[in-house]
């Protein structure tokens, strides 16, 4: 697969088949990972690769029960349920669908990845940089061998409870929550705001001529769905 | 070129041509950055693209003089020409020297990115999620369209001066300064821990039988320079 197609279709992926994924992709993947860049060259990034195991059936439950509790506060927090989210078509509905599925399957993953970090200074939005392009390395390399993912913070109401169960360090955290598989069913194409509302020059606000999606480029406003109908949304996943 | 390829020899690129990066070059980069994920697709990532106006030149240059000072206080506190580092051939000294002409060249850089992000939650780790996989795609492309570049965070010192220039509203931080050109020289593979170092399973510490590196790969240690030369460490560059 070729480098720049790879990263222009890598999306969330939050539906699999029950097929295992087999421990040379999870090492390919897992390589990846680990070639990232970090501050310094810390290399302060470890992953926790959890798959069929009895701990990574507790870890799946707990981080299940978790993602379940928080995708019900978000799903009425963020008004998924009204104005077009009655409309089963909408695209509001439709990612409501998916993370319900999501979230209510968990369980079943077949791979479950906790990115951690170790923390070596202050938080602070910095540190992020020292794991995240690991975990985007992963779910592109995920990508290129034929699976599909997507980065969590699912993990989030439960960090005791893993850290009891995995035996994680205090001075770690738990930077995102992955979840690998092989896709089931379709998914949509990347869909992200113009370039030009992202992409700028010299001063704020203002994009370069370049900046031009390639033809066929589709289009979604930023974030999940707003209160009000009126505002020209598309919460489409990521 | 091959994902997997890309992903395991994206290193980090100090050093670099004169040449000027060509606008359909930085618009595939910038196109690839952009795709990447974010909380809730929220896409609160931003990037100013600064290349050969006289804005780009004095944030070029403002970059620079914190750079130095950066540099000179690490050179310094990370013990750099100590031990090892008086051996020019030394894996120190010449991170070193590679630093020095990085940060001491920095106003000629070919293009600056300024990646920044939209604060729409609280400071935490999770906030580099939704701007570090933007930057990493930026820099996978970048290399997979024959150029090199490396994140740094040299705009920590002149974060004032640089939301002067750019008119960068208050509620926006700069996460990233990553710099991109033509590489000039030679540089060595990407050299990490070994995978079983950062891959674990079921329980923390512990790596999974597959967590093998590939035939050929390169280690360091992690991290600057250890202050007793005792430890077994060799502080290249990512």
């Amino acid at each position: 697969m070729e480098v720049l197609d790879a990263l222009a279709t890598t999306r969330a992926i939050r539906r699999y088949t029950d097929d295992p994924v087999p421990p040379e992709a999870l090492r390919q993947m897992l390589f990846a990972a680990t070639r990232a860049p970090s501050g310094s060259n810390r290399q302060p990034f470890r992953f926790v690769v959890l798959t069929d195991s009895p701990v990574a059936a507790d870890a799946k439950r707990l981080i299940g029960e978790g993602a379940r509790h928080l995708w019900s506060a978000k799903r009425a927090g963020d008004a998924y349920d009204r104005g077009s989210g009655n409309d089963p078509t909408s695209p509001k509905a439709r990612m409501a669908a998916s993370m319900e599925h999501y979230v209510e399957h968990f369980a079943q993953v077949p791979v479950l990845v906790l990115a951690c970090i170790e923390r070596y200074r202050d938080h602070d939005v910095y540190l992020g940089a020292s794991v995240y392009p690991a975990c985007q390395n992963l779910l592109i390399a995920a990508r290129a061998l034929g699976f599909g993912g997507v980065l969590t913070i699912w993990h989030a109401m439960r960090i005791d409870e893993l850290r009891t169960l995995l035996s994680i360090p205090d001075d770690v955290d738990i930077a995102a929550t992955i979840t690998i598989g092989h896709p089931a069913g379709r998914h949509g194409p990347v869909r992200r705001r113009p370039m030009r509302e992202l992409v700028y020059t010299d001063r704020w606000g203002t994009a370069p001529e370049w900046a031009v999606d390639p033809e066929g480029t589709q289009f979604t406003a930023a974030g999940p769905p707003r209160t009000t109908e009126s505002a020209p949304r598309q919460p489409e996943a990521t």
